[in-house]
């Protein structure tokens, strides 16, 4: 459920939002000027980026003089590098609301540990010979998550995984494996690492339609199945879409399976539960997601709700499909059962840690807040007479895309077409927000003042109960 | 390059070990007794391991006291957990041979980056909204390695990979989309993840003998490329392979392609240079890689030679084949063009870092170190009468697989078959060699004192001539 670093060219002379970024026509550090558009040429936005940008703008590693170490010139400029980087960070982190990343997490008693190469290589159940890992802690947090996805010690297989995309490229993996011949089903809005795995994958791929809300229209699901009946079944729900944080009915999917004559051994269920996969045990009329229903694989991101120095997420699966999967390979180890080889060791430490000293109690505590602080944002955006959508199970507040890129640098907001978002996390405060808010508006009123540019209409987005357009703005007032 | 974790249990009662390494019946921490062994049950031994083992000795994730805070129990709990542990990974850091991983480093200097969420999602080249990323540290050292390989700044595509693997999915992904109907010709020595990419991307797989070198044999290569001319060639080419460290001439490689009638529009070549991808370019008489011979992509490990806390790579591949893959690609964000979307953003800051401070001259200096500390391994095992074999172009000693399991246990060797091998690395010194031999060859002359059990013929593995076993040893002596 990472959001997407990507611009199409048109021919049309202006750069395109394909996803869920405006990344490529954009420069680094403290917001410098738009690159294609001191080009004046927002064609080629992309390959002037691609090209020179990152290269110009880039930390060249040098040779070390011969008397460096005498002189100790580099190891200064190296330190002067480091703390201008360094304040750059706690800027930017500073200014962030877009990406679903809570920045707020201290792991200052763990710092001792990056003296050490902690490598986890292989399967997390099985010790390698080589000794400097963190099993221990790895299997202790899978078995937690295990708990949360109520599936038994010795009926789940898992592992610690990079992110999110690594969790959904070995859920639809374990999926092909387990029904060779099935078409993979996910809705549009699905993350894009999803038809990326279709691809590597070489799988038959069907994409679904979704409601405005961002959920998968099973209508149109249905139909799809009905047209491939005679073919199995992989599908992908979301708990928790990138843009718009719609939460797929789970229990309406597998109906829908039900319906269209999809037997269990006919389908298999991976759950991108990228952010909210940890968000949603904690809403209480959220729709439960558990190993008891007839579900094939869950992922979520470990990097998001919990906070994590680097990204990571954690992948949990039936031991049964694994088997299936070892078995079949004649020439893989025999428990070469993820995707990587050489496996971090330090992020099921970071995990661990924040696990046992927030507790399922401490989440709680900070899914309802996140959940209260986006209601907050959506009602004041309302308030403001701005656009706005929130999904009743969702931090990710969608609304109006600012008119100024500007803006949306220094935000950090994620686009997509007429709408940006906010997703509400555990260190997005009130504070934040009302700055966030008050800039909004007073920036706006300039942006609209004379009148001859108007705010877009979004009702295509978010419907036209949440659209304050010209058109639509009775509609929510009323 | 990662060592296979990996035991496939056969129906004689004994688990056989099928790629390199003898983990699954081996119990982690200092030392343990065998679980197998102590079930005296090695058949089920995987099933033991993997049901039990590290459920038992995993350190659970448990629920805070609401009184925590106040009494501190758990944060105590919680320091001597990690106290603990440290001291466990010292002393398993300080015992170890077996991986090739440099465990000399010291990243103190970037201790202050851990408080932050750094991640370079999607593309190194071009930014996405969020701010707190490290491209500018990747890209340089993106640069570093395409002067090593000779590319230029604007012919090149790459990023830093999670680890070795991911390299090598990604370049045979890459392969295969520039050639879509291609088969995968690769070593029976490869690394696992080369035939992992094959099952996972459905791709036609020629597996090539190897001479006992570990080198490709380039005959049996040009008879299974005559066998399947009608189709294009994909080729993994080992910089290093896992086990022997053994080179693949790369120019051989080329010439019989062309002897073959595969013109260079009909072949992509992928060089896996896990390890020695990053020793090579500083051996003498080694051959060259680069890009200006018909190369596709190289990948290298950053945690190997290098050392980092955690496992990372570089992939280097040519601007063009990018290009051919975005193309192609209408549901893929344009420049979705790595295997992952979220990325690690401190990795490429320790590479940067120890780039920056060794050079290519440090790194120089490092290689012809570790060669000559190879030698003397391999020397004075040939003088104890120990069977041992070093490749020309590798710091890879493979000899004779020590009797006892404890012992391999406690210098973290990793075994295949009747072989155990010691990665010379910057941080073996020849005093931890000396430790090592001296230890050697007092076990030894116990496991073989009554002359019941004799040291196994490795002669199939290492050739007749590095052969000390009873029928061979004259030829070491002669």
């Amino acid at each position: 459920m990472e959001v997407v670093d990507a611009v199409s060219v048109h021919g049309n002379g202006k750069a395109e939002i394909e996803d869920f970024d405006i990344s490529a026509v954009v420069q680094p550090e403290p917001l410098p000027p738009i690159l294609a558009a001191e080009n004046g040429d927002k064609q080629n936005g992309r390959e002037i980026v691609l090209g020179k940008n990152v290269h110009t703008t880039c930390l060249e590693v040098t040779e070390p003089e011969a008397n460096d170490e005498f002189t100790g010139d580099k190891e200064a400029y190296m330190a002067s590098v480091l703390a201008r980087y360094r304040k750059n960070l706690m800027e930017r982190t500073k200014y962030h609301l877009g990406y679903p990343y809570n920045l707020d997490f201290d792991y200052g008693a763990l710092g001792q540990l990056q003296h050490f190469s902690i490598n986890n290589l292989g399967d997390p159940f099985i010790e390698s010979n080589y000794g400097v890992h963190s099993r221990q802690f790895e299997v202790g947090v899978l078995d937690w998550f295990a708990r949360l996805w109520e599936i038994e010690k010795n009926e789940y297989w898992g592992y610690i995984t990079n992110c999110g995309t690594e969790g959904n490229l070995h859920g639809i993996l374990v999926g092909r494996e387990v029904l060779p011949d099935g078409v993979l089903y996910a809705s549009r809005e699905s993350h894009y690492s999803v038809f990326k795995a279709a691809r590597m994958y070489r799988m038959d791929c069907e994409k679904v339609d979704c409601l405005i809300s961002g959920e998968i229209d099973t209508a149109d699901f249905k139909a799809k199945l009905l047209a491939n009946k005679d073919k199995p079944a992989i599908i992908n729900v979301n708990i928790g879409t990138t843009v718009k944080g719609a939460v797929d009915d789970l229990d309406l999917v597998i109906q829908t399976l039900e319906e269209s004559g999809f037997s269990q051994d006919r389908f298999y269920i991976h759950c991108d539960g990228a952010l909210f996969g940890l968000m949603m045990p904690f809403v209480k009329r959220a729709p439960k997601v558990t190993f008891k229903k007839p579900i094939g694989s869950v992922s979520v991101s470990g990097h998001k709700f919990v906070g994590c120095p680097m990204p990571c997420g954690v992948q949990i699966t039936r031991m049964e499909h694994i088997d299936v999967l070892s078995r079949n390979v004649e020439y893989l180890a025999s428990r070469d059962a993820t995707i990587m080889g050489s496996r971090n060791g330090h992020a099921p430490i970071f995990l661990w840690y924040t696990l046992n000293r927030k507790g399922y109690k401490g989440f709680q505590k900070e899914v309802q807040k996140c959940l209260r602080n986006a209601h907050y944002l959506k009602d004041r955006l309302h308030d403001a007479g701005i656009s706005a959508m929130l999904n009743e199970l969702s931090s990710t507040v969608v609304f109006e895309r600012p008119l100024d890129e500007e803006f949306v640098r220094r935000w950090q907001l994620a686009c997509q077409g007429n709408i940006a978002h906010v997703v509400v996390m555990p260190s997005v405060t009130i504070e934040k927000l009302d700055d966030f808010l008050n800039e909004l508006v007073e920036k706006r009123s300039t942006w609209y003042r004379d009148g001859g540019v108007q705010p877009p209409c979004i009702a295509a987005d978010v419907g036209c109960e949440n659209c304050a357009c010209a058109l639509h703005k009775l509609s929510i007032l009323s």
